[in-house]
């Protein structure tokens, strides 16, 4: 699929099919987000790949915005590893193009999307913290929920040139 | 261009021809970067088009690592509107998926790129905020040096199981 058609066309999907998505399906997104740079090339993420249905129920409770994972096969929780962060805040940097290239992968291959944000919310941390059983070290910075989408994918013109400015600001 | 082939290939590029990016060329960037998701819809990003070859080349003074940045005809500077942000740091993941886009958008267009980043380094903050007469609510996330590649593209495979859970962490 023409990769500007897959950034155009990638938005947050929120309803399923609740067909599973293959192994080899999983596996190229998770490359595909291990595709993404690094500060320094240190490559700080991690990811926990949640297929297990009693998890996946688990997880509105602690992330509220996260409801549509009732209807989803799965969900990859992005994590930033904090002890292999050479350069302060990076890892959200990291993780967050990690998650975009996810994300996009998502859209070529036909799955929909939808990014919960986690940092930093300190409860919704805590609460996947928990549930994910996260040593201290490792920070989540948000869940992607994936399935095949039961509704159509759209595009939308967000462009906005009082969004530019040209070699300075003022 | 195919989408995952474009996540695959995209690498940090820093040799330039130095020939000009088409003013089309650039909009189209900046809409693939105006595609990202953000937490709530609330798009915080603001970008700068440095296209000054004087503005260009004060670049590495203040951000050292960006020093290829003397032979880009382009470079777009992310910055978040702070005031325009509703949930704390989210404007740092949503500038950052605001710049994978760009990133690979450039690399779809046959553009190489490279990610250098600001935020959260006070003193790089600091220097680009000067060069840049940012107001004390934008703040700089990185800047994406763009231009025709003088150096082919090259995959690197960054796939690593050990990077991967399944379900809970341990």
């Amino acid at each position: 699929m023409d990769a500007l058609e897959v950034i155009f066309t990638r938005r947050s999907i929120r309803k399923f099919t609740g067909e599973p998505v293959a192994p080899e399906t999983i596996k190229t997104l998770l490359e595909a987000a291990m595709s993404a740079p690094t500060a320094a090339g240190v490559q700080p993420w991690r990811f926990i790949v949640v297929t297990d249905r009693a998890m996946l129920d688990a997880v509105p409770a602690v992330q509220p915005s996260a409801s549509m994972i009732l209807d989803a096969p799965l969900a990859i929780l992005v994590c930033g590893d904090t002890t292999s962060e050479t350069y302060g805040s990076y890892w959200v940097q990291d993780c967050s193009a990690a998650m975009q290239n996810l994300l996009l992968a998502a859209r070529a291959l036909g799955l929909g999307s939808c990014w919960c944000g986690i940092h930093s919310r300190p409860q919704r941390e805590e609460g996947i913290r928990k549930l994910f059983k996260l040593p201290p070290e490792i920070s989540p910075l948000g869940l992607a929920v994936i399935g095949h989408p039961a509704v159509p994918f759209t595009t939308k013109d967000r462009y906005d040139e009082a969004k530019i400015r040209h070699n300075v600001w003022s």
